[in-house]
């Protein structure tokens, strides 16, 4: 195998930095083409450094690359989510019944920065900015780029091409605009948008508010989160309808109604920012989208890889960990097929699809859980058993999030099935009377295993 | 209202032809535009005259405009599956145990024929050929086409416009790259293709096999069917992937191999077949997929029917029934709304996209049935079971196929929801051995009915 190939990476945010930086350690000579300017050498101002959630997958990947401990001084632990009602009530409902389970607030911008820097110790990674791809010719490997400073236009070619341009992946474009192959390709928006706001530090420079947790104002049919960041500030977000219901992005276009949507809603949060309604108007209105398509890879020349080949809508908080696995998966077929870059990416799609496939749903899922069924009282009894399970028998019981989240051992598709089943089966033993959250805690969970079990097998045989 | 509204339909098949008369039988001036030539003037030979399942719900549409018996003239009826197996063996399987619940096999060509001829006894509709629409203005409700005749282009302008122009529609590529609104969409292809074969008639002009059944020639990963037409001939489907297994569509590149293929997998039918080897070189290879959207509708200006909305695959024999279904529903929303396109475009969509989203689902669904259930013994236990619970209980119990096809009072989510629950409750109590097809058929009756009420229960409760 000739390590000196030439990799062209199209991309340098969170996936195509990694990316770049593992492909170095593993000896290829590394050329990256971003469309943004170098994020390291703009002017980021405080409270508008938008923040991820970052666990147990994407940490994964920074061990891979040698770098969990710079990253773990760029996190803030959040141990679970901190539910504010509308008087203002708030308490806390862990992520897990385990201490050591917990998710983390990331800057983006810190992350990606730092990933760009490690990269760019290697000789053989270079990174260019302000040149956007417009297409990819993937039967001849080459792509075609807009230089954004000297406004002119250039073609790169390349041993091949690996896309890490998010949702909107010119190769992406290609693939489905060439019509050289059958292509199957989703894209699927929610009625609802998002909005970024922010609470800013104290004048101290303190939080306003409690650190370590993610905040959540969950009103039915929209919703309100916020995330610490490092300065003291949190980056807030709104989940909120186009057009449905009393107030909506659409129906949201004064002041005073922002104002006034934020008083009747969200009134603890308005204390907190004083900034709402000049944040509300500064910032655009962003859709919430997944993206699905099939193939990922054309031969051996072109491959798509992060939210290029999978884009999920946040509610999981899995977006920047499930594209940082994917470096970890592909890696791991390199160790296998390195030499034959058509095995390799036939393989990672094979083994990698089913799993960002469940991911994207699962996401969706939480949307309407997190909507519709936090405030029935079937699902709090749930939670609450589920907590007690994961306390009591810590090595025999994880919940669906906890799969999903915290068991980067196992594939998310692996986790959906479990964990769904695990749902259905507590909830099934809920409404028919048989356990209750009062019962013995080893009889709830020998009732909640075997019921899992029949679920599993069922669903099994009926071919699901 | 004003009854003279103009409404511009691009597409004269048998979605569009239908809509057009209906248009014109309440009173509105129709103006179609379709890129082929007139079928009516083209001679089409015996056994290229391509036939369709035709069930009730697209007879009711039938009815609606009054064409009930001149459609029942041109079908032949199909009481259930004729099986035929590897050594030539074949056995009945019928679509239902009621004995008046049958398909239909109906030409494409001579419906869509009846169509047009009767629209255009209309005054006030106009069926242009050979003009094909190249993109849709929906923001000012005009239509570009090209005139394959005069190799001009020309816009048209309308009150609304309307496109039948199925599964490659022009409208809602103009939807897809306007990007004026967030448009969900998405095509989704299978790993197998079709071609189309024939079984000519004798030369006394005689069926060569069983003419009141849907043939099928079941090979686990591909399979041929066949339908009869009223010439005498069956116009036979081979499906098969395009790139696994021993035999294929990329690798099925001489006579030799073709010939050897269908002598060791489909003896019986190679007899009646001489022609295959012309039939499979002459006829180009189909792709099958699946698309689905939203919104269909732009304002009032602009709205997508029949398979521009949603194609789907042919393996529940409903893609035709589904597009006429469509017309009914349509209808049924302008007897409400009409003179406000906007509120009847709206609801339309709001009532018809879940049906047509659930038999795009079970089409695939009976796709993996197909190949992969059929053969297996519980499989056959339950269709047995089924069988005997519609012929002792025809007022109580209606099987999924059934609910599906012969059951047009309830839309396809209605069915796909209830149809689903009794598969797996039967594949439920068959598996834990709670009933056997020996058993008392009130007892069988009895425990799928509680069965099915208790997993429709649980599935509502964990929301699904």
């Amino acid at each position: 195998m000739n390590r000196k190939e030439n990799i062209l990476i199209i991309g340098a945010g969170l996936c195509g930095s990694l990316l770049a930086l593992r492909l170095a350690q593993r000896g290829y000579n590394v050329n990256v083409y971003e469309m943004r300017p170098d994020l390291r050498k703009t002017n980021i101002s405080a409270g508008r450094s938008i923040n991820l959630a970052f666990s147990n997958r994407g940490n994964k990947a920074m061990a891979l690359v040698g770098l969990e401990d710079k990253v773990k001084s760029l996190c803030i632990p959040m141990h679970g989510r901190m539910i504010h009602d509308k008087q203002g009530n708030t308490f806390m409902s862990n992520y897990s019944g385990r201490e050591q389970e917990y998710i983390n607030s990331v800057s983006r911008g810190e992350l990606n920065a730092l990933l760009l820097t490690e990269a760019e110790k290697h000789d053989h990674v270079n990174i260019y900015f302000n040149k956007k791809c417009k297409s990819v010719n993937f039967e001849n490997t080459t792509a075609l780029f807009k230089d954004y400073e000297t406004k002119t236009e250039f073609v790169e070619d390349a041993d091949c091409i690996i896309a890490t341009d998010g949702a909107g992946s010119a190769l992406r474009k290609s693939y489905y605009l060439g019509k050289k192959f059958l292509f199957s390709f989703s894209q699927n928006y929610l009625a609802h948008g998002y909005k970024e706001l922010s609470i800013l530090p104290t004048t101290a420079g303190d939080y306003k508010t409690f650190k370590n947790a993610l905040h959540i104002w969950p009103r039915g049919d929209f919703m309100l989160i916020a995330l610490p960041n490092l300065d003291g500030s949190f980056t807030v977000t709104l989940f909120l309808s186009y057009n449905q219901g009393k107030y909506n992005f659409n129906n949201l276009t004064t002041p005073e109604t922002v104002t006034n949507f934020f008083k009747e809603e969200f009134p603890d949060a308005l204390k907190i920012m004083p900034n709402v309604v000049e944040d509300f108007f500064k910032n655009p209105t962003g859709a919430l989208g997944t993206i699905k398509c099939s193939p990922w890879h054309f031969k051996g020349n072109t491959l798509l890889m992060g939210d290029a080949a999978h884009a999920i809508v946040p509610f999981y908080g899995q977006g920047m960990n499930a594209s940082f696995e994917d470096v970890v998966e592909f890696d791991a077929v390199l160790n296998k097929h390195e030499g034959n870059w058509e095995n390799v990416f036939t393989e990672y799609e094979k083994n990698r699809k089913k799993d960002t496939d469940a991911i994207a749903d699962l996401a969706i899922d939480n949307f309407y859980e997190m909507r519709d069924h936090v405030g029935q009282a079937i699902f709090q009894e749930k939670r609450k058993i589920e907590m007690a399970l994961e306390k009591e028998y810590p090595e025999d019981y994880a919940s669906k999030y906890s799969l999903v989240t915290f068991n980067e051992h196992i594939g998310y598709q692996e986790a959906m099935l479990k964990g769904r089943a695990q749902d259905k089966a507590i909830l099934n033993l809920l409404s028919n009377n048989l356990i209750s959250s009062n019962d013995d805690i080893k009889i709830i969970l020998d009732k909640v295993s075997s019921e899992t079990e029949t679920i599993l097998k069922e669903n099994k045989i009926a071919g699901l």
